[in-house]
């Protein structure tokens, strides 16, 4: 559906369906009929975390907070007050949240958070290693297979990390010494991505896009010193094709934000 | 660019610009050459504000705070913390909000937050009385000039409002009684559009879906009654088209959120 006429979910309705309306009205040509594919040729996934209370932080004692303000009895309407750090639950990390004079929320540009995807598996090696990352190599092994990764890609880490969520320990990996372990990307391979493939933006499905055992936080520096941003806390990674999506990055443009909260859908 | 591809970012970048790889990361059909009309023909638009600590709230009083956690001189990095209710700045309604037991903000599908949107101008009235609504009367002089509204839009009324948002006792049009006055959609025009057109939302310029003078909010509790959602405080609805750009609602998805912040994109 490339018309860009409003007609889009009037068809879609007669086709039948929410999700259906969804992939007309993101432009994008008709379903296909079901089909025994893993990957369906056509969707649309929310890569978006719940924000609770009891979401994990990278440092404990960071978590939200909420309460309830008003109520709808007996004040007529209910709405809840947060108190919330940008870096908690699926959010961006702004060049300037490690780089002095990088650039905040608010100047990252609409074309920049709306952007085609690609998704790197290594949630094999993760899963017997906390400490894997994204390397060169894999990135090589990924262009093999499906081709030369795009300019302006987000590039995102599906790592499986994701499934330990629940358990904030587990997610954090802290381990007897108090060190983290989880998946994250190379500095090595964030170069690469930066310099020889021009990029976006990278992301992961973890709470840091370093290795959770990362003293130095270099990729936060290659990153950020290059102007890129950084995607935290992605859901659902295993739900999109390693390539053909785009995302939308809905990042809340804080005032002078380190970063920020933000809505992530994919489509494709 | 209906293809589904990953090569579209490359394509867009050898057309050249950041507009450009946005349009056609949307999926949208290549952009037209520079024309002469007074909107683009492909575009893609910002409709939020930037959330600050000044941006006028409903209820003076209730504006956002910020502090900073941590620097990077000397902490190595920078980040902020946020309080903040659910209904400042560009954001959502949920049916919740006003209606007990009505679905709240992670319960909107993304199938939902991403539709058709069409624009009633009402800004003409709107300079000479603060107190105007859409009317059902402006729907159907909206209808025989663009065609019938479509299924599962978000109707956004252009009030011209948002010149005012800088002066937040402008914004709320505070008169010396302490009663409001801004422009916002009629209790019946809500119905009709809910009943007549199975819209999914209706979006303003002001601070409410109401207008300023209402002390029942009557359009809150059609709207959410009915299960759709609203949209306060949009940006920029001049600059998009009547008919046939699409919404992006990047809502975040706050635990039992009775609306929330929402990065809202446009597409056409």
């Amino acid at each position: 559906m490339c018309t860009g006429t409003p007609s889009v979910s009037r068809r879609a309705a007669l086709l039948g369906g929410a999700a259906v309306t969804a992939t007309a009205a993101l432009g994008l040509a008709d379903p296909a009929p079901a089909a025994a594919s893993r990957i369906a040729k056509h969707g649309l996934e929310d890569l978006t975390y719940t924000l609770t209370t009891t979401f994990p932080a990278y440092s404990p004692g960071e978590e939200a907070v909420r309460r309830t303000v008003v109520n709808i009895d007996p004040d007529g309407y209910y709405l809840q007050e947060w108190r919330i750090i940008e870096h908690i639950g699926t959010h961006v990390d702004a060049p300037g949240h490690f780089v002095t004079g990088g650039r905040l929320a608010p100047e990252l540009r609409p074309a920049e958070l709306i952007v085609p995807a690609v998704v790197v598996d290594i949630s094999g090696r993760a899963k017997r290693d906390p400490d894997a990352t994204v390397t060169v190599g894999d990135l090589q092994a990924f262009e093999r297979r499906y081709g030369r990764i795009p300019r302006d890609a987000a590039v995102l880490m599906h790592s499986g990390w994701g499934a330990k969520v629940g358990d904030p320990d587990a997610y954090r990996g802290t381990d007897a010494a108090g060190t983290l372990h989880f998946p994250g990307f190379s500095a090595d391979a964030v170069d690469y991505l930066v310099r020889r493939r021009a990029i976006r933006a990278i992301g992961v499905d973890t709470l840091s896009t370093d290795p959770g055992i990362s003293a130095n936080f270099e990729v936060h520096h290659v990153l950020g010193g290059a102007d890129r941003y950084g995607l935290e806390n992605l859901a659902n990674l295993h739900r999109i094709p390693p390539t053909g999506a785009r995302i939308t990055v809905g990042l809340i443009p804080y005032q002078e934000g380190s970063g920020g909260q933000a809505r992530v859908f994919a489509s494709w």
